[in-house]
């Protein structure tokens, strides 16, 4: 009996949730600093109001960014991550350190220049037959 | 002058090419061990053959896994990571952790266990004033 792969629902969740469109580039920008609504779309030119809005939104919801409104005249509102968004930051750094890596690289053409660490080994052992 | 952040286009592509809906699911099972179509199709019910030919072949053109034609009776086609894609693994394993600690958990009301490791430390540097 090979052994059977399993999904674990948490980590698919947590994967579509910063890969959806233009949710990881927002919370990679505020990961280096705080920042107002114009700001973003300043820096993400590409993106509509309509989506940055959803977006902010629904990160919102997911207690992964603050809405932070400052009573100035007029009222200025700012964007931060809550401390659930700022502990994404080593998987976003290791999303980033891969795709430094490996963009616009085949799939075997050059090893990553660091090995494997014992630690993640696990991930690696083949317990099914390979020609059953 | 603000410090003005920046979008890195190449984590850009990544985050969300591994975030695209089942696509972070197909590669956490294929670290697990290569498997063949019907076997993905089981452990993920509610995709479709469609979605899932769809995203293996998205997988395939960007040298993530292998397709291997296995010449029996009938013949079998079986799914592999290549080298570029196992090198995800520290990455979706990060991820995996996030979601571990901070699923169903609002925005502040546990802290992570470890504290955050030095070479993270730069992204939370604040260069910009607070209150301009």
């Amino acid at each position: 009996m090979a052994f059977q792969p399993a999904l674990c629902p948490r980590f698919h969740k947590a994967v579509e949730l910063i890969g959806r469109r233009w949710t990881g580039a927002v919370i990679q920008l505020l990961l280096q600093r705080r920042m107002r609504y114009a700001e973003l779309r300043d820096v993400i030119p590409e993106i509509s109001d309509r989506m940055l809005s959803e977006r902010l939104r629904e990160l919102e919801e997911e207690g992964i960014i603050d809405r932070i409104v400052i009573p100035a005249t007029p009222v200025r509102v700012e964007y931060d991550l809550t401390t659930k968004g700022r502990a994404l930051e080593p998987a976003l750094a290791a999303v980033g350190e891969w795709a430094q890596r490996w963009s616009d690289k085949p799939r075997s053409e050059r090893q990553p220049e660091t090995a494997q660490s014992p630690a993640h080994a696990h991930a690696h052992a083949r317990t099914a037959r390979r020609r059953p």
